[in-house]
C-alpha cells in the first residue's frame, strides 16, 4: 500500500465516522495539524500512533504500517493554484524578505528550521469577521563557518 | 525615483545610523514587520508614517513620496533559492494541504485573506537552542455563491 | 466519487435531458454561471442546492455528496491553450496593468476579491455581430497595515 | 522614443498635474481605461488623440509619435505575482471553464474577442463594502469551415 | 466517448477503407485541411457534415455525436518536437517580427483572425524537388478604441 | 555595430524617410517581406544587396557591413505575447497536426523546409471585412535512410 | 499497435534471439543505427524493410504495419537527465557555437540538415581507453533570399 | 576582462585581418574547431597557445590572461533557436536513444565522455549538393561499482 | 519486467525479510549505498551479483535479469522537493561555485567524474547531536584540446 | 558595495598577488573551501576574519564590511550548465534516492543539515589518474512531531 491509497482509505473512514481532526488527534494524542499531514502522506508516525490511529477510524494493518514509512514528500506544483493554497504562497513571498530581514535582526546569520518544526492553526473571532491565525514556530539555526 | 532606488537609500541610512527594524518601526508608530516590508517596497505607506520615516532616517522628498505609492509587488524567482526564503517556501507546501483541511474545517469553505492580514515575528529561548515563532493572522473569507 | 466523476455524470445527464446551464440554474435557484462552476468541480454547493440539481438530473447520492465537497481548485495549463480560454487570458494581461491603474485610482491600494465574487454573461444583439458581455463583481479589499 | 520612455514621462507629468485617468480620458475624448492602456504602451492612439492628449499633459512631440506607433505588445510574467493582477488570472482560470460552457450555449462554437474588444470599470458601493464592477465587451466569433 | 476515442476510431476506419483526407473530404463537400482538423477534434463539426463522414466512413452514432461536440482545443507541447511541426513553429518563430511589419504596412494596427480562418496546402513541382506552399487566409481585424 | 543597433538605425531612418517596406524592397529587388526579414536581422543580406539598401536609406558602412553579417537568429519568447504574433503561433498549433497529415498524404515522410524557404503576404479585400492572405512555400525534404 | 507497443514488442524478441542490432541491420540491409532508431519509433521503414526486420525477429503483420507508419517525434525531456543522452546534449550546447562559425565559414549562411542526414557510430582503440567516434552526415541547405 | 569581451575582441581582430578560423588554427598549432571554441569562451588556453593567438591577431595582455581562465560555461537557452544549432540539438534528441542502444552495445554500461572530448567538421562534395560531416570524438567511460 | 516493478519486488522482499542496505550490501559482497542505488534502477549489476542479491532476497529470474539492463537514468524533478534531496541540491548549489575553485586550484581545468565515481556514508556521532557524512570519490578529467 | 563587486574586487587582489584559496584560508585561520564560499557571496564572515582577510589581500573598508553582510543566496540556473557544476547536480540527482535509503536507515525519518554543514575538499592520487574527493559533513535532523 503507498501512501496515496493510505491516505483515501482515511479519508472515507473519516467521512463514514463523521470525525473531524480535531477529534481524531486528541484520540491519538497528537495535534490535529501534524495528524493531518501524518494522514495526508507528508509525515511519519510512530507504530504506537499509527496503531491509535487505526484503532479509532476502525483500518486494517496495511494502513498502520503505511503511516510509520518514511515518506517521499512531494508536490506537483511548484505554485499552487488552489485560492488557498496561493494565498500562503503568497504570503511568503510578499512578506519573505522582510522576514528575512527581521529573523537576521534577532538572531544574527541562519535560517528556521522547517524540520525541527510545529505549526498551529486558530480561529479568532472578530467583529469585522473571523479570522485565522496561523503559528509557525521552528528552531533558528545559525549558519556554522569552519 | 523607484521603490528600488528608495530601498537602497533607506538600508544605507539604517545602516549609517545603527537603527534596528525594531526602533524604526516605533519610531513610526507601526511593527517592525510591516515597516520593514514597506521600506522593501511591497507595501505603500500613508504620508504621515512616510514623513516621520524620513525623519528618523534624515531622508528627503523623494524617498517620502515613494514610500506613498502604490506598489507593482513582483517577485523574480517563484520558487526562492536563499535557504531562509525556501523553508518558508516549503513549510507551506509541506503542511499547506493539512492547513487546507484544518481551515475548513474550523470555518468552511473559502481562504485565509493574504491582504486583510498582518504578521508578527518572536525570538523564543528555549533549552535546545532559540526558536523563531512567525504569526500569520489574516481574515477568512468565505467563498460567495450567486 | 471524486469531482472528475461528478463533472462527467452531471454532463451526459445534462446532454441527455437537453437541459440548458439556463434551465438547470433556474431550478436550483442560482445563476446559471455559478451553476455551472460547481457542476465542473470548481465550486462546493449547498446540500439543499445538490439535492435540487440531483433532482433535476435524476442523479443519486453520490454525486449529491461530491458536489458539497470543498473543492481542490486544480488547473493544468498556467497560460490556456483553448482559443476562447486564451482570449480571456489576454484580456487580462493586456488590460491588467490599466485595470491596476483605474482600480487604486477609484478605491486607493488593495486589490479586488476573486472569493467574495460573482460573474454574469449576457448575449449583447450589436448590427455588426452579436458580442458578450462578462460582468466580474468583486469586493474591494484594502491593504491592511499594522 | 520607445514607449518605456513614453510611460514613464506620462506618469512624470500625471503626477506633477495632479491629473486622474478620470479627467485625462475626459479631455482627450476617450474612456479613462483605454487612455491608460495606451498610455501604459499596450494601445496606439490616432494623432488627434495624441495631440490632445500631449496638450493636456504638455508634452512634447516625442510622446505624440511615439503614442501613435503599433505597439509590440508583450508580458514578463506568464502568470502575474502582482495580488491585484494575480487575482484577475485566478478569476479567469477558476471560472474560464465556466464561462466557455455558457458562451458556447449563447452562441455555439467560437470566442470573445480580445481585438473587438472594451472594458470599463466602475465603482460600487455596498454596505459590507465597496466593489469593483469590471465589464468585458467583446465580440463573438464563430469558427469558420470551409 | 471523448475526442481521442473518436480520432482512433477514424483513423482505424480511414486505413481499412484505404481512403485518403481528399476523398473524405470530397464525400462530405468540406477541405481535406479542415475535415482532417475536426476529424483530429481541433474542429466541431455541423450534424450535416458529421452524418455523411460517419457514412463514408461506416462508424457509428457516437462518433456522430462526437465530431458535433465543441473541442477543448489543447496541446501538450508548447514548442513543438517532431520536425515537421517545429518547422512551421520555427517558420512563424523567425518570420513573425517581419509578417508583423507587412501586416501593419497594409492594414493598420491590428491582427489575423486564427477564428475567421482557412487554411489550404497545395504540392508545387519544381525542377530541385517538390515543394509544399501553404496559404493561411484570416479576416484582419483592427484594434477598438473606445 | 550588432543586429539591435542596425535595426534601430533602419528604422528610424525609414521613418524619417517616409518609406514603407514595399518601395524598399523594390528598390533593393528583393520582396518586401524577405527585405523586412534581413533589416530585423533575421536574415543575411549579399553585399550588393545591402549596399542598395543602405543608399536607400542614406545609411553608414557600418549598416551596411552588419546586414551582411549570418544573424544569430534568437527569440525570447518560446510563446509570443503579441496578439498578432499570437495567432500565428495558434493556427500553427491548432492546424499543426492537420498540416502533417496533409504533406504526409501528399509527398510521404518528411518535412517543410524552413530554410529553403519563402513567404508572401496580401490583403484580399472581402465585403465582410479586409483579408490577409499569407503563403508559406518551402521544399519538401523527405527523410532520409542508410 | 502504436509505436511505443511495436517497440517493446521488438526489444523482447531481440533479446529472445539474442540478436544486435549490429546483425539486425544486416539482415534488412541497412545499418544499424537507423535499425535502431527506426525500431524505436523515430524513424518510418519501407514495406520491405519491415517485412525482413519482422521475418528475422519472428514478428507479426502488426508490427509490420506500424513500422512503416510516419511517426510523430517526440521526446520529453528537452534537457535528457540520461548520463549518456546528457553528454550529446552538453557537446551541442558547449560546442554548438563554434560549430555555427566553422559552418559558416565553409560553407555561409545555412544550416546542416537534420532530415537528409545519417550517423554513424564506430569503436576506437586507444592505449588509454577505448573511445566512440560518432560521425554525424547532413546536407548543407543555404538560405533562400526571395 | 571577462570572456565575453575576450571574444569581442578577437572578433573585431578577426575581421579587421580578414583571418579565418582555419589560418588562426593553423597559426596557433591547433585545430580550427577547438580554436574557435576557446575563443567564443567555451575553452581555456595554455599561456604558449595564447601568447601565440594574440600575436596572430595582434592583441594585448589582457586578451592573452582571459583566454588562459577557465571558463564558467553557461548557455542561456537550454533548447536553442537559431535554426542551425537546433539542427544540432534535435539531431542528438532523435537519435539519442538509438546512439544509446549502439553504444551499449558495442562498449557496455557507460557513457561517452564530453571532457576527453574532440571534434571535427569537415565539407563533404556531393553532386545533390555540398554536405557537412561532423565527427564526435570521445572516450567511452564506463560506470564504476564499488 | 521494468526497473519500476523490480524495484518494488525488491523493496518488499526486504521488508519481509527484515533485511537492512548494509546487509544485502554484505551478502553480495558491494557496498550498501551502490546496492541500493542499483536495486533502486539507477544502476546496472553484473550477471553474478544479481544472482547473489535474488538469492538473499528470494526473488526470481525476472528480477535477477532486470537488474543487470543498462537504465535509462531518469529524474522527474529538476529540483527535488523531498527535503533530504533538497538539502543535497541546495548543497551543491550554494557551494558549487567555491568547489569549481578548489577543484580548479588542486588539478588545473576539468571536472569531478560522475561515471567514475563512488560514495560513501557515515554516522558520526556528536555531543550535539549524530552527524551525517558522506563521501564523493570521483576520478579528476582534464579538459582535452586538439 | 554589493556582493558581486565585492567578489570582484577580491578575485583581482588574489590574482595580482599570486595568493591560493588555501593560503588565503591559512592566513585567516578557516579553511580554504569556507573562505573561498564566502568571498564568492554564499557566506557571511565575522568582523575579525573579514579584517584579516582585507589585510592578506590588500583591501579597504568597504569590502571588509560586505563581507559581513548576510547575504541573498540566489542561483540563476536552477541546473547548472557549467560541465563541474552539473557532475555536481548529477551526482546528486542520481545517487540521491540511494542516499535517502542509507540516511533513513541509519538515523531514521530526518534530513541532513545543508545549515549546520561543512565540506572539505581533497585530491588523492592514483595509479589511474587522480581523483578528487569531496566530503559532506552535515546535522542530522530528525522530524519533529507535535
Amino acid at each position: 500500500m503507498n501512501k496515496l491509497a493510505m491516505t483515501q482509505a482515511i479519508m472515507v473512514a473519516k467521512e463514514t465516522k463523521e470525525l473531524t481532526w480535531q477529534k481524531i488527534g486528541e484520540a491519538v494524542g497528537m495535534s490535529a495539524e501534524w495528524t493531518a499531514s501524518a494522514c495526508l502522506g507528508m509525515n511519519s508516525m510512530s507504530a504506537e500512533t499509527a496503531k491509535k490511529l487505526c484503532h479509532v477510524l476502525d483500518l486494517g494493518t496495511e494502513v498502520e504500517l503505511t503511516l510509520q514509512k518514511y515518506p517521499n514528500k512531494q508536490w506537483d506544483q511548484a505554485v499552487p493554484t488552489d485560492p488557498l493554497l496561493y494565498r500562503l504562497y503568497e504570503m511568503m513571498s510578499v512578506y519573505g524578505p522582510a522576514i528575512k530581514e527581521i529573523v537576521h535582526e534577532k538572531c544574527g546569520d541562519g535560517i528556521v528550521s522547517a524540520i525541527d518544526f510545529a505549526l498551529n492553526i486558530e480561529k479568532k473571532p472578530d467583529p469585522k469577521g473571523e479570522r485565522i491565525v496561523i503559528t509557525l514556530d521552528g528552531k533558528f539555526l545559525p549558519y556554522k563557518s569552519w
